[in-house]
């Protein structure tokens, strides 16, 4: 070891799911969305001027910042945007979450969290979902640096109301309670309203999922305008042109196109609820999803075999080997048609 | 002022280059390059299919990796991409800054490095360029937590050797010594080749300046396996996909392009020649430059008064109303055209 390693920052990194070069297989391990993004968007790479990449981008994103205030009825300064909900999150917890006092998140969540909380020195405790994978609100009134969830939660897609994610926030009036809405597209109710009455939430949404862009890295905060201007001056902190010139002109394109939006979404939706009664039917159990991914397990076979066979047929889902989850697996909702070819082979394999 | 308040990370964040929206204006403030990108980025994102978007990216850069270390003669191992150099070089400070020590770099230099310091709350001092805004190497051989400074420097523009570098980085075997080559294209000599005799090296540059690509969003580091091992781990435990795949895909395109990158860098190289020929007639001085702009002062008429006089005209350049420097302009080498311009525009502004 060389003098200079002692003083670097040691730490134990995020493994994203595998992303496959073989373009032959049934990706059901990310959470993509099977369909492509807006027409708008591929209408904007063909025009694009590429003389235009020589000049640095907006750094405010002014024009995509507008497009999501108009489609979310806020105003622009009440939006902050980054290179994906992780960029956004990151700089979230960067801003926020500078007590002495302990980050709280759910135990079985986003697995990013805890990560964030190594790399920032942010001191965090987790609480145990119930048997059934709900939070306990109560878990979440205490002393606490700061709060955060997805809503639905990842990995296990399980929505909780509004009226729940309100007692916590307005519990915590000295904190601010973060609440990931990477799947809240797929059925579930958005807390952006909650903004009105508090004013230390803050909500995030991403391109990644319901808007199939997760290769055009976009996501965004919504937040009282304090918080908003907190962040931006972490961000022009950390790098100015974050997001670069083509991504916020497509970025424009996808959230401009309101009817294809409602049309992929409610598409994933019609399939993941025919997929919940197939996989009823396959004996497999889960909690109820409201988000573009079924978290299931089955009594007659462990999850890693399963996980192992449907990979040597070339379909690709995601496990997990840790504490509480490891004879689960998740399930992202693809095309009709992908799903069927899945289904065909978890019959296959359970009838071993 | 509300309780949670307490808790966010203040900073006085980076102020970057006005970015006006005004098309009609000739725009020598950022150094950004005049000439459009290598052809092959057009082609790219003309034949792009915009489905590719719905995937995440590759996390690893794979191919914008290998085509940079097939450029600059060393392992993919050897390399880390981000979200331009600005990325690159925050989490390198994250990465690597970690000492009790005080980090050191020039009081004249690159803005951002002492935002970036507050930021990760690293400790840091700076030591006085000499009266022709030079490096003396013996002021960065004393106790430190790690060294940085660009080469040529900005907003200096001024080349240091070859020789004085190896000195610095000699003297430093126990630090991460970080030379900054975001101008290195436009006549210096790249200290890349150096990371064969020293561990404590990394090389940052960008494909903002020499390759036309600003807007894309694009900078690299070189240096030894451990070290990128290291950046690695840090980038993944903050943004896993940071890099998007059509910038991964343009960027390729833009380094495999060599005859285009000599023919513009060799462009801006004359027509900066010309420039200083110019400047010196109309009675500037200025240090000289071996990057893509020039730091220039006039006996007669002060650097504000200039700035403004230029902006009336439309023509922006960059001022920095700080100590030394306020009485300096910083002049990005546009097309002969726009210098042609610029030059009519100052004869006219000192002859008043």
């Amino acid at each position: 070891m060389r003098n200079w390693e002692n003083n670097v920052r040691r730490v134990c990194p995020y493994v994203p799911g595998e992303q496959p070069k073989d373009k032959d297989i049934i990706k059901l391990n990310t959470n993509e969305n099977p369909y492509p993004p807006a027409k708008g968007v591929m209408r904007v790479l063909k025009d694009y001027n590429a003389d235009n990449l020589r000049l640095y981008p907006d750094p405010s994103s002014e024009e995509l910042i507008k497009a999501l205030a108009d489609r979310y009825g806020v105003k622009s300064s009440q939006i902050f945007v980054g290179v994906g909900s992780d960029d956004v999150i990151s700089m979230a917890f960067m801003t926020f979450f500078n007590s002495d006092k302990s980050v709280i998140f759910p135990d079985i969540t986003y697995s990013f969290y805890d990560v964030w909380a190594e790399v920032y020195n942010i001191p965090y405790k987790t609480k145990p979902l119930d048997e059934n994978f709900r939070i306990n609100e109560n878990d979440y009134i205490c002393e606490n640096g700061g709060i955060i969830f997805p809503n639905p939660n990842a990995p296990t897609g399980v929505y909780e109301s509004l009226d729940k994610i309100e007692k916590i926030i307005k519990a915590n009036p000295d904190v601010i309670v973060m609440i990931d809405e990477a799947y809240i597209d797929f059925g579930g109710e958005s807390c952006i309203p909650l903004l009105k009455k508090y004013d230390n939430l803050l909500v995030i949404q991403t391109f990644s999922k319901s808007r199939s862009m997760a290769g055009a890295r976009i996501g965004f905060a919504v937040g009282n305008e304090r918080l908003i201007k907190y962040l931006n001056d972490v961000k022009f902190s950390v790098n100015s042109y974050t997001m670069n010139s083509l991504t916020q002109k497509i970025g424009v394109e996808a959230v401009k196109d309101e009817s294809y939006f409602k049309d992929t979404t409610n598409r994933i939706i019609r399939t993941r609820e025919r997929a919940k009664k197939k996989l009823l039917e396959l004996g497999f159990i889960f909690p109820d999803s409201k988000s573009n991914f079924i978290f299931v397990s089955h009594p007659n076979k462990s999850a890693s075999e399963i996980f192992c066979e449907l990979k040597n047929r070339k379909i690709f889902v995601r496990y997990w080997d840790k504490p509480r989850i490891n004879n689960y697996l998740r399930i992202t909702i693809g095309t009709d048609k992908e799903m069927d070819t899945l289904f065909e082979a978890l019959e296959d394999i359970l009838s071993d």
